[in-house]
């Protein structure tokens, strides 16, 4: 058992049925692992906290990377004895971690993301039928157990647009791409998800200017950190008519 | 609907109690999209094909590329109308899409993999309580709901290690990182995961020399081949008594 904290405990607003309650519930954590090559950061890699080095020395293994000796420098960084030039051009590392984002600082991608500033809001009764209404777009191709889905509705809970695909970045991807020709306006709408709320999801919907995203399962502590920063409500566990909040639930009424 | 296919059937064998039977089913396709920059290929994405253009775009928009005209090339490719230079030293692209492998060419990442030459194989009763014991190895952290669980368990069934990471990819890496480590014979093992079986994944089984890989939902087409081609058991939807097995079933006795 690693002695870091993997689990952190937040304030949400539970609801259920026509009640809303205050209560502390408790999410993994998602936090960035700066891998430095000779003191050059080289990678960032998005993981919950415990088994560093073994995480990068299976990272390593896995892209034929010759490690060398890996020293934990820091809780958020790892030191490892090769030349950075070993991974120049590769990218390497940001793909074989789901999660990862290739970038060596964290906070050029909070610089790319802008403030959702509409001040949209949806009935909780609306925000119940959209996994629904997103699960019986996907059944139409998705008799296989395989596809992540992501959807786009109104807050009025119109399903605009949902997309498929084996990754759940792609699924989210495509969606983007297809609102951006279609000329919707993203701050109208609520992007659903069919499964986990990781940090870079949250990213995508913010670099969109969704305000409202809803998934069928949990959030991590990341995607909640983005989501409050950047004025986005965060909905996780969207079944039937409970629906746990974890960032702007002023947006749910 | 794409008009591209995104569902391949394929020849498995289906265990349920004592009975096995040779059935079709239905897989999710994984395939790679090209992505170059004025001809030059500058990412492999691993997607589901269909709305590629949409991806792309997608793609582009969450990391800041000012992407110009998109051109889909062929099934495989797509043409952005910008200079490789956008992309150079930035690996963005390999890391937004979850799945995604970084490298220009897919066939590097069969160069670097072997078959697994061991003729290890597993009793199917053994196989079916594996997830049970990875699900018991993770009770101990995740009341979340946001953890991926990866576990190494002996053909006789004893799980020897577990490690869980809110990123899928993360949780088999610290595994391996693990194993590495550990001095075990990775050939008597079998890779057991709490989700979904990606390409990725058994690529990583592959790496470590690992036989067999059985998880709790479905693989992709791609997993499938990989398995296929470097002697790999894969099997899916290990649920109680029930499992279906997509490559050499020959190690399920």
């Amino acid at each position: 058992m690693p002695s870091v904290p993997q689990i952190r405990e937040v304030a949400i607003e539970r609801l259920d049925g026509s009640t809303r309650q205050a209560v502390r519930d408790r999410v993994v954590i998602e936090a960035p692992l700066q891998l430095r090559a000779r003191g050059t950061p080289v990678a960032t890699i998005m993981r919950t906290p415990g088994h560093d080095l073994e995480l990068v020395r299976g990272l390593l293994h896995a892209e034929s990377v010759a490690g060398g000796a890996l020293v934990q420098a820091d809780d958020d960084a790892v030191e490892i004895d090769v030349d950075a030039a070993a991974f120049a051009g590769r990218g390497l590392l940001s793909s074989a971690a789901c999660g990862v984002c290739g970038r060596v600082a964290i906070a050029d991608l909070e610089l790319r993301a802008r403030e959702v500033t509409a001040d949209t809001a949806i009935a909780r009764g609306v925000l119940a039928g959209l996994p629904d209404a997103l699960r019986a777009a996907q059944a139409v191709f998705d008799d296989t157990g395989g596809l992540h889905g992501a959807g786009l509705a109104t807050v009025a809970g119109t399903l605009v647009a949902a997309r498929e695909d084996v990754g759940r970045h792609n699924a989210v991807d495509k969606l983007v791409g297809w609102a951006l020709g279609a000329g919707i306006a993203p701050a109208g709408h609520v992007l659903v998800l069919s499964g986990r709320l990781g940090y870079e999801l949250v990213q995508k919907a913010i670099m969109l200017g969704v305000p409202i995203v809803a998934a069928v399962s949990a959030p991590s502590s990341l995607a909640i950190e983005l989501a409050e920063r950047f004025n986005v409500a965060l909905v996780g566990f969207v079944r039937g008519s409970r629906a746990n909040v974890y960032a702007h639930a002023w947006r749910i009424h």
